[in-house]
């Protein structure tokens, strides 16, 4: 069956610390816990096949419509329903970048092009990548900020990029699931954009923001109906569990615990950075909940053996082996990493 | 958005006794929620993408290998990934039927033929379905026992139905989610056919037996082990949540529970039908958890007067305005539901 090509995987490795999944570190809020709890004593009746109680509060959180919003089975859900509803025959994809766009277009033989990132660009986007959008492209993903540098995308060029989208009749998805661990997401968010695109796609979870990867929902926005309605036509009638949905609407109402995690994410990972970049790690992007950074060859393993769990970034197109990412994680978590980091610190540094 | 063309819409009605799901009336085993409860607390991270522990529990109830059996987030996304897999060029499903086969072949653009029950004939399917199964058939869906009629295909039928799919190299899904409700079930499985045959794949569920249908987890089981990988392929790597993983093996546990629903099944079931028919209603197979009859035109809405929703079945193809589905609940509602029956039993019966 299935092997696992993404970082979480504390199956295979049991008892380590994961800094492999780009989770919250404070974890689930209590409330959305007890939220999920109720949910399951709910679970006796079917979920509403129109989600009316979690869109309609995604809605108002994002200040868009309710039929602006499609819920699904976590994010990965909607890239794949999205990319079974467009049916695109030829899309674009950063490389390095999140798998599942490559992997959910491969499921409908869709001919893929790579907008290569480059290291002495710090695998930023640059303008060039205009020329790839051409009439005979059907669909852009974009990750922004990208996993797994943590690079973004500059404002300038994203509206570039949507404008040119619309003219060459290109369907673009931005995929935003860490734009809320952004010190200034807003500012980076092409939601302003949705109105008058409609080629335009969002992609958000609540997987990373909230903790709860393992209750599986995010959603995508746009102001294409009609393709959110092809969406909803391709998928099964009760694709969210009721603890999922029931989840959602409690987590919206955290305000608090959003303003905590930014805080506390931008205090751990400027320790992380300094430590790092101390020691003589290179550091790329990370403008996220993660750092992504070069190391040894052999990182991977000999953090595995002080029980740390690191994501091998070398199974990314457009990576080779010494690449790693890191979450940023509690502070008592992040001392023991910057204690393996610096036991296992390329030898041209130690030396 | 998507409206219910299904039962279950409490939602849309609210504070109705609900029997127009088809839902075990014990409610969710109490060690199965509590196992779903832990699950939200291990959500703070990603689900197992083998599902093995999940899995390997199924696999040791049906006696079959792990291998052989493939989860997904209800039996409704196991029908849409199976056939995506597959991707049949033309089809064959029962009228009437469980509506979902006919909209997951939609989406990928098959042709549907359709076995016509007749009335005359109590609605079960005859020999002449050996017609239907020819060689330029890609793939079969039958539900046993039939939703929404409760009616049993023959085991000696169903054998040469799977056989003649073996001989024409056509696909047979046999969906099994209503057989625990059985007072036989072990004699209508096709289990034992399932390790020599390759097209053969049988469908199950949780959301019944357990009470659990908002937790969404359903599987199917075949010995052809490069279509189940080549389904898990064309599927998102998380597609079950990590509290319906938990819930479903906690569920495998509940041996004296499944006794107890077969028991309250059978004795509510016999009230029901002795009632109804002293009363002159017309009634059909209903063999699993559920009665399927015919009453007066309005009978949905007098029936919803009285705060009890039903199941009305003129939205399925082959059937007309008159048909009807309840489930079987507790004493308590079988109670209430044949008062309102009697209330508004057909006039030529009343006269």
């Amino acid at each position: 069956m299935k092997k696992n090509v993404h970082g979480g995987d504390i199956y295979t490795h049991k008892g380590v610390i994961d800094f492999s999944a780009n989770i919250n570190p404070l974890g689930i809020p209590e409330n959305v816990i007890k939220a999920a709890e109720n949910g399951i004593r709910d679970s006796v009746h079917y979920p509403d096949v129109s989600y009316y109680a979690l869109r309609t509060a995604i809605a108002e959180q994002e200040n868009l419509l309710s039929d602006e919003i499609l819920c699904g089975n976590g994010a990965a859900d909607v890239i794949f329903s999205l990319i079974r509803a467009i049916n695109p025959k030829k899309a674009l994809i950063l490389a390095p970048t999140f798998a599942e766009y490559e992997t959910a277009l491969k499921t409908v033989c869709c001919e893929i092009r790579y907008y290569d990132l480059e290291e002495k660009e710090e695998f930023k986007a640059q303008k060039n990548i205009l020329e790839y959008i051409t009439e005979e492209l059907d669909i852009v993903f974009l990750c922004n900020p990208n996993n797994p540098t943590g690079q973004l995308t500059d404002k300038g060029l994203l509206k570039q990029i949507t404008e040119q989208c619309k003219k060459t009749g290109t369907y673009v998805v931005i995929d935003e699931c860490f734009n809320d661990f952004l010190e200034n997401g807003e500012a980076y968010t092409m939601k302003e954009e949705l109105e008058n695109n409609s080629y335009l796609v969002l992609l958000k979870a609540f997987t990373k923001l909230y903790a709860m990867p393992g209750l599986r929902l995010g959603y995508c926005m746009s102001s294409n109906c009609a393709l959110l309605d092809k969406i909803k036509e391709s998928t099964q009638p009760w694709n969210i569990s009721i603890p999922a949905e029931q989840a959602g609407i409690a987590a919206l109402k955290e305000k608090q615990y959003v303003q905590k995690t930014k805080s506390l994410i931008k205090k751990e990972k400027e320790y992380l950075q300094q430590e790092m970049k101390a020691m003589g790690y290179k550091l790329y992007g990370s403008k996220a909940n993660y750092i992504f950074f070069r190391g040894t060859d052999t990182l991977y393993e000999d953090c595995l053996n002080e029980n740390l769990l690191i994501r091998d970034c070398s199974n990314y197109r457009g990576l080779e082996k010494g690449y790693y990412r890191i979450a940023v994680k509690s502070h008592e978590d992040n001392v023991k990493m910057i204690k393996c980091l610096r036991k296992y610190m390329p030898k041209d540094i130690q030396d």
